[in-house]
C-alpha cells in the first residue's frame, strides 16, 4: 500500500502527531522519515511517537536503519525481515532508496498463511491451493479426488518406471528371492532422508546465499554420515537374521549409497526449480519421491547384481 | 500484550485521538471500545480514527462485532481470525467478555512463520525445530546428521518390520517373481495418497468441527474414488504388459484397497494426536509413512496370496 504517513527528520514529534489527524492512510504502523528527494531515512513506530516529548525532532528518535525491500522482493524474505526487525510493516523503496509504500502487517499475515498452506499442499501434491483448509476436508469427495488425482497420475507413470526397473532385475530376484525383502525398507529410508533435505531446502534456499557447491557438499556429507549410522545398524541385523555376509553388505551399502543420492536429489531438485524462477516447493512432493524411489531401486539392484551374482 | 488504547462508545473521535498522545501502549493498531465493566464492545482501527470527524462518538463508527479470542485459544485459529476479519491484531477477552489485551500483528507474524517451519520439519522428521532455516542448511554436517537421525532410527525399526512382512510371503515370491515388480509402485502410490490426506488433516483438524465419522467417511470415499481411477489405468496396463489376468486384478485391487487404507490412516493418526492434545503434525512425517508402507505390503501380499496361489 502506498499511502503512509511521512515526515522530515527535523519535524517535531508533537506536530507530526497532530498532523496525522485527518490524513487518509492505508497503514499507520509507523511514520516514515524521508529526505527532500523522498529517500527513506528512518522510521518511528506510532507506539513510540505517542510517548515522545512533543518538542523532540523525529530525526533524534527514529530507527535510522529501518528494514526495507524492493518492489520485486520475494514475499517470504519480506516476512523474515519483519520478524528480524520486529516491525509489523516493511517499507518498500525503489533503486534510489525512495520510499514507495509499505507491505502492511495484514498483508504479511495473509502471505505467511498462504505460503504455509501452499507448501503443505505442494509437498503432498494437491493441485488446487485453497486458503481454507477446512474446505479441503469438507468438500464433496468427487471434487477432492479431482484435485488430488493429477499429481497421482504423474506418480503412476513413475510407478510404472519403478516396476520396469525391478522387472529388469528378474534374474537376480529369481536367483535370490531374499533380495526382494529389503526393497520397501531401502526405498523408504532413502526417501525419508531425501524428504528431510527437501524440507530444509525448500525454506532454506530462498534465504541462503551460499553457493550450491558448498550446500551440496554439506548435504552430501550429512547424507553419508546418516547412511553410515544406519548402515552400521543394518549390517549386523541382516547378517544375524539371514546369515549371509554378501546380502548384509549389499543391503547396508544400498542404504548408504541410496541415502547419499537422496540428499543430492533432495537439494538439487528444489535448487533447479528456484533457479528456473519457480517456487522450490514444487521440487518436493510426490514427483520428487518417485524420482528418488527409482534411483534407490537402481542403486540397490546394481549393488546386489555386482555383489551377489 | 495488555496495554492497548481503550475508550467508551460515547467518547468523541477527536478527544480519543488527542488522549492517545503520551500513552505508553504495547500495540496501537486500533482503539478498543469497552463498557463500564471492561467488556469489549467494538474496535476502531487507528487508520479510520484519523479520518473520523472530531465530534463523532466512537460508538457510531466502531466495528461492533470485532473478532476476539480467549487466552487459551489455539495460535493458528487466532491467525485465521485475523485474516478473516482483516485486522492486524486480535483482541483477547475473558469468559465475561472483558478485554484482557490483544495478540499484536508482530506476534501473529512470528507465530505463523514458526508454525510453518515446524510443520515442514515434522513432516520430514527433523528433530530440532530451528526458526532459521538457513542454519539447518549451513550447520556442520555432523550436527545436522544428529538432528535428523532420531526419526530415521524409528523409521529403520519400521523398515525391519516391512522386511519381515515381505519375507513372510517368500513362497509367493518364489512361485511368482513378478509379484515383486509392483511392490515399490504400490507402496509409493498408497503413500502418496496418504500424504495428501495428512497434509489436509494437519491443517484442517484444528479448524473443522465436523465429527470424525463424517470426516472419515468423506476421506474414505475420496480414497476409493482415487483408487478406482488409478486401478482403471493400472489394470489394462498390467494385463497388456504381462498378459496375466490374475496378476492385473491383484495389482489393481492392491492399489485400491491400500489407497483407501492410506486415507484412513492419514486422517486417523493426526486426529488421534490432536485428541491426545499433541500437534497433529506429528502424525504425518516418517513414522506415519512406514506405518502406511507396512499396511500396504500386508494388503498387497494378502490379495496376491488369495488370488494367485
Amino acid at each position: 500500500v502506498r499511502r503512509v504517513p511521512r515526515a522530515r527528520a527535523r519535524d517535531r514529534a508533537g506536530a507530526v502527531l497532530a498532523g496525522l489527524a485527518g490524513g487518509d492512510y492505508d497503514a499507520v504502523d509507523a511514520v516514515y522519515v524521508v529526505d527532500e528527494d523522498g529517500r527513506l531515512q528512518g522510521l518511528v513506530r506510532l507506539r513510540d511517537l505517542f510517548v515522545l516529548p512533543a518538542e523532540r525532532p523525529l530525526g533524534e528518535a527514529m530507527d535510522a536503519r529501518p528494514p526495507h525491500v524492493r518492489p520485486d522482493e520475494d514475499q517470504e524474505r519480506v516476512a523474515v525481515l519483519a520478524i528480524r526487525h520486529r516491525v509489523a510493516a516493511v517499507p518498500v523503496v525503489d533503486e534510489g532508496g525512495r520510499l514507495l509504500g509499505v507491505v502492511p502487517a495484514q498483508a504479511l499475515i495473509e502471505i505467511l498463511r498462504r505460503e504455509h498452506v501452499e507448501d503443505l499442499h505442494r509437498l503432498a501434491g494437491i493441485r488446487r491451493e485453497n486458503d481454507q483448509a477446512r474446505n479441503a476436508m469438507e468438500a464433496p469427495p468427487a471434487r477432492r479426488a479431482r484435485d488430488r488425482l493429477p499429481w497421482l497420475l504423474v506418480g503412476l507413470l513413475g510407478s510404472m518406471i519403478a516396476t520396469l526397473v525391478v522387472s529388469r532385475f528378474e534374474r537376480v530376484l529369481e536367483a535370490y528371492v531374499a533380495v526382494a525383502f529389503f526393497v520397501p525398507g531401502i526405498v523408504y529410508l532413502a526417501d525419508a532422508i531425501g524428504t528431510q533435505t527437501e524440507a530444509i531446502a525448500v525454506r532454506g534456499l530462498s534465504l541462503s546465499h551460499a553457493p550450491l557447491r558448498r550446500l551440496l557438499g554439506g548435504e552430501l556429507r550429512t547424507g553419508l554420515l546418516i547412511g553410515l549410522g544406519l548402515g552400521a545398524l543394518i549390517f549386523p541385523s541382516v547378517l544375524l537374521a539371514f546369515g549371509d555376509l554378501r546380502l548384509a553388505v549389499s543391503v547396508a551399502l544400498g542404504v548408504l549409497v541410496a541415502g547419499a543420492a537422496a540428499t543430492t536429489i533432495g537439494l538439487l531438485l528444489p535448487w533447479l526449480l528456484s533457479r528456473a524462477g519457480k517456487d522450490p516447493a514444487f521440487g518436493s512432493g510426490p514427483v520428487a519421491t518417485i524420482i528418488q524411489d527409482v534411483l534407490s531401486l537402481l542403486v540397490y539392484f546394481t549393488i546386489v547384481s555386482l555383489l551377489l551374482i
